[in-house]
């Protein structure tokens, strides 16, 4: 947690002062190990970036004076559409592509996607946020990505993703193809990963039709948090 | 296990034949399901790549007839210098660049470095060994990485580092400096990564005396394995 995300519930009415009683609380506690005057990165979810003044330690709860003078940093001009992955795996990827501040996530479906990963309840909206949350608490950011769930390919690629692409490079990570992945774009970039093992020929195929250019890191399968990591930092 | 790593031990004497009896055993009953006459990706540990064609399946064992015809994917030409992390973390960092074709890894010291983590059996030859290993079956490689354990940053840095970049171009990420980290520098590279919160400025100082030049990501922190992957995306 390098950064404090604060919601407006934590303010007391009228003033600059929060009260943090939550498992943050925990953290700042456990981590921070603060005295009254200490200062700590916070930051307004979906506002500003400052300083947090401790003002009080008891029991059950931590006050702080906050003054928010900085905006979070520019969000990273990549949408990111990813086939569901393992539940596991899927948090994980949803903290770490948030920490590197993407703002618009598209979870869709995939032929070699398990069918039970849809059920998963990681995909229900607390829990969504939970890792967002942490991704914004990592990457010191407090702009909470926007996450959509198409669990349907076909009509996700034909309907949606022509609107969803426009003023973009579009990009498909496929390992089946001659094309390695550029680098610094310098450009707006919408980028699909598909799951282990990658997308099928006829996915990869709607996605090219669509406009997309297939591309690849090398001879090497990475795990796809290793993948997407390096995709998003080579591109952009 | 994109690729099953084969050992000299697990070929029947003087033939093409080999017997896998151990827990790869368990992962191919489980993962591949394989049937008499199916053909999986295998490797000589730092060896060739090739195919094994399933000749018999048996309660405790299978056998494959094997051809190894392929060399293994070129080395990635980066030497590694990474801060010893929370062993839970070092494990997974271990794979992951072991599967991004590194094939020189040193592990250092660093005043932000907790000393239990000096203390951790996840340093002991075996287990090293299993790491890197997974790491190779996860990219499809065979050539085991070279790994060096330097408990002490002075001398290290003093009397080894210099020899150690000689024909490199040496980079340290360090968040607190104003060059952005290149793209595709088309040359040998040495990496140097600190722990969680970074090297203190002794220690970049150090290392930039050696001859490395600072670079950052962004303002955004990443964890240790999105940066390390990042970085070396982004400069080769």
């Amino acid at each position: 947690m390098n950064l404090i995300i604060l919601n407006k519930s934590d303010f007391i009415e009228d003033t600059e002062r929060v009260q943090i009683q939550d498992h943050r609380l925990d953290h700042i506690r456990n981590v921070n190990k603060p005295s009254v005057g200490d200062e700590l990165r916070v930051g307004l979810i979906n506002g500003n970036i400052g300083c947090g003044r401790i003002t009080r330690i008891e029991e059950g709860k931590i006050e702080m004076d906050v003054a928010l003078d900085r905006e979070p940093p520019a969000p990273l001009q990549l949408t990111l559409i990813l086939s569901m992955a393992r539940p596991r795996v899927f948090k994980r990827v949803l903290s770490q592509v948030t920490a590197m501040g993407i703002k618009k996530i598209i979870i869709i479906n995939s032929y070699r996607v398990e069918k039970s990963f849809w059920k998963s309840p990681v995909l229900e909206e607390e829990s969504l946020n939970k890792y967002l949350i942490r991704g914004l608490e990592q990457g010191q950011d407090t702009i909470v990505p926007e996450v959509l769930v198409r669990p349907l390919f076909k009509p996700f690629v034909e309907d949606e993703l022509p609107d969803i692409i426009k003023g973009t490079l579009p990009f498909v990570a496929h390992p089946y193809t001659s094309e390695q992945c550029p680098y610094n774009i310098g450009s707006p970039v919408t980028l699909a990963v598909g799951p282990e093992g990658g997308f099928i020929p006829y996915e990869a195929k709607k996605l090219i039709e669509c406009g997309f250019s297939a591309v690849h890191l090398g001879e090497r399968t990475l795990h796809v948090e290793s993948a997407i990591s390096s995709l998003i930092s080579r591109l952009m």
